[in-house]
């Protein structure tokens, strides 16, 4: 399956928060930390926890740009 | 200044084409290519070109994930 | 692989117009029809094309709700 | 009133689950589920509940492609 | 019909500057010019033209704060 | 440092609740009501609170128009 989203950076979960309707989801992406806020029925449905190797996944019209 | 923004990657512009209404911009951060689609008259107005140092800057709830 | 975003709709690409950075794509889900703007580059890579089929993919929190 | 956001998906609410800050709703629409994140406060003022008659509006710039 | 998105300003068009596949409106509301992107369909589907009273619409999840 | 993001509505914190991961956070612009929703970790680094000057920022592609 491919999706149109460009940008997908693969790491690990280094912590997940389980909120009642959300999910706070940290993923350590080499050097950097990436969050995730995501429904915390689908971390529920993935079982995601620490450890896991998940891709942070973003489509390119998300991404702003800060300069200087 | 301090943005509400979780994520914040840094890295220098690879490549950046301009469209009429939108630009995409295009930014390596070590190993990872990130990509962004921002207005062109931003991309104008902050004089975006190959080989600035920006940051490419990520709203948490904008972030997916994806296992397996 | 499975992704955070809830919802996906599969069907049938109807149309498909190329602009310089984006693509407008529309998508029959039986008596609906859905429309997407995706990257130029994703349209081309995934060689999107008329009667290809797909899927629509929208995150949770990017879904409003109308009333009345 | 018209709205520039291209999808309308009308349906009917199957479930409603109230966080402290945001509100899942998930949506019948024919025979698929479209689940939506707003605030607790517009279902509330809103009024939202199991069997009301609301349509899922989505912007076509959060839409995304996958295929395969 | 109410929409769950929380945040309604309501302008007159400044410009529009239309792209092949996405329009550029800026709305003056009060001493704040708004910037919205959306497709060109939609502006021309609206109608929209200098002048004219619209309302910009966003989604509280969109809305980012930043201090100092 | 600049932002891409086209929108910047400054104001004032007229109130704040802080959920388990997110905080919803509404700010008066004039005679506008802002509401933004953000990370709970994001509200509490920043330290936001009641009567502070903020700025509410939204990328342009996430503005819509309604009209009539």
């Amino acid at each position: 399956m491919t999706l149109s989203a460009r940008n997908h950076l693969m790491g690990t979960i280094d912590e997940i928060q389980l909120g009642d309707v959300l999910a706070h989801v940290t993923v350590r992406v080499g050097e950097h930390e990436v969050e995730s806020v995501i429904t915390r029925r689908s971390a529920e449905e993935m079982s995601l926890k620490k450890g896991d190797t998940v891709t942070a996944v973003v489509k390119a019209t998300e991404v702003m740009i800060s300069k200087g």
